[in-house]
């Protein structure tokens, strides 16, 4: 009865040390060996390596560290029945939301022209609509993009949705699937990506999407904000867009390849603004908390969430 | 029953294309001269020149454009029984709410440093702490400060405020007056200046202040956000403490001198953001709106606001 900790691409440590402080009983491996293998019914895992939990008799969960599963529906060795939970819980949307309402209005309120004024020492009042003349279109309206739209109603934006299946939530219209997609983008001044990454939402953020936001705007031009998977977007069509007017801006936290190469023209584009990965990043002890609580309700035979359904691919 | 709009700094042939289009009914001078000084009841003003509302026998009330009364109260010779009508309304709390929110959460989610880090090809995720281990101290808890407090509780930060007098605002911890100056400062990691300009406002954001902003906080330094009024801030006092570590960083909308001269050193710190007094725009839409709204209750009898108390200053 113990718990395997594998992570790739982030350091363990603060990972393990949580575990340990927050259930001091439960027994925690950092690798699998000869002698563990058996005992080991929990994993908590961030981008495992592939076949590795194939390798685990008894596993009885998976638990996501992050939000995105991609890594692990990878991986076609591990058993269809068992469990995933995924890494989302207050914590994480909460700073999701931060983040995505920090660059909805980073570009709304024109703080690009401003800094870019600012290094001219030029004193310009630029016009300013106001947010419920701004659309924020969201693609993704699972927990991290609801939350976000919540919060953009109440910065006052108009906010629609775009997902697979249609979602009812009060003042947010609703697109659903291929058929609504065009009338949701030509609608959008403000594209936020939050979708899962799937087969279907693959390069999705591409040319012909960008050519479909709304033109008109009060804005000066459609702006698009990535938070959801790097592989959703063709880079070399963001650079095209937006030097050839088709988009203002961009706030992107993923890539097609991460970390960002340092040759990669994104980060020198006057228009783009870079984090690395971290909009939502997890943090051990909000994480870890929600996954010892899920462990307690399994072991007292009470159901766990929020579970990945693999069929839908999040 | 006609009224006399008097604008310095903007220009205001929109207010008058606004009123003409909200009331064509009403008869609207853009000067005073011999043949209208009797008939006009109201004035649409923003920063009057002093002495000229007074040459108006049957003026009946004053409506302000902005938000900030200072100008309208240092022309000593207007009349102490006209009322004033403050330009807060809906529109504008938003607008100054989207840009406290904006530049809370752009110092919170460190877009400086990640910026710096953009610009040298650098991928490298800082430390985040949780919006709930970050302090926001609102000085001021007016109309603006109530809105923007609401808003930055809902993005999970925890606020403070201080104000002339104690405030009642659920989940913001309220101090007041010289006495509860230091317990507030010694909290606040983010301080957020939306305050009045009075005498007793005036270069209150100076280096004594700024030494006793909370040193140990989770943001590695305490930032200074003023949209209040220019002259509340001492600015070489604000370059002196972001030199010498006393600020990490600051966000400012107003100035001592407006527009900001072109040598001033502020333009160039790498730590502090200029806009230039945009942060709650007045649009003609808006506050002509209201203030014809207020027009048509006098005229029916009914009270008016949100009035200026002048012992009070705002």
């Amino acid at each position: 009865m113990s718990l395997l900790i594998t992570i790739n691409g982030w350091d363990a440590a603060p990972w393990a040390a949580m575990f340990q402080r927050l259930a001091p009983g439960l027994p925690v491996h950092m690798a699998l060996d000869a002698r563990n293998r058996d005992a080991i019914r929990y994993a908590a895992v961030w981008k495992p390596k592939p076949g590795l939990l194939a390798q685990l008799p008894n596993l009885a969960v998976i638990f996501n560290l992050g939000a995105g599963v991609d890594a692990i529906l990878a991986d076609e060795t591990i058993p269809a029945d068992i469990p995933i939970v995924r890494g989302v819980e207050a914590d994480l949307t909460a700073r999701m939301v931060e983040w995505v309402a920090l660059h909805v209005l980073f570009h709304h309120r024109q703080m690009p022209q401003y800094m870019a004024q600012q290094s001219k020492a030029l004193w310009r009042p630029i016009f300013q609509p106001a947010a419920s003349e701004v659309s924020v279109g969201i693609m993704g309206l699972g927990a991290l993009g609801s939350a976000c739209a919540e919060s953009l109603k109440r910065l006052g934006f108009r906010v629609c949705g775009w997902s697979r299946t249609h979602k009812a939530l009060e003042g947010v219209a609703s697109y659903a699937g291929e058929n609504g997609l065009d009338a949701f983008l030509g609608q959008t001044d403000i594209l936020v990506c939050l979708l899962p990454l799937t087969a279907e939402t693959t390069s999705i953020l591409n040319r012909s999407l960008f050519r479909k936001l709304h033109r008109d705007g009060p804005l000066g031009g459609p702006i698009v904000i990535n938070a959801g998977r790097g592989r959703q977007q063709i880079e070399r069509d963001l650079i095209d867009s937006l030097n050839d007017g088709t988009l203002k801006g961009a706030s992107l936290d993923v890539f097609e390849e991460e970390p960002l190469p340092p040759d990669s023209p994104l980060w020198h584009h006057p228009r783009v603004f870079i984090t690395p990965h971290v909009a939502a990043d997890s943090t051990p002890a909000a994480i870890c908390e929600h996954i010892v609580q899920q462990i307690a309700r399994l072991e007292a035979g009470q159901p766990i969430g929020p579970l990945v359904d693999r069929q839908r691919g999040y």
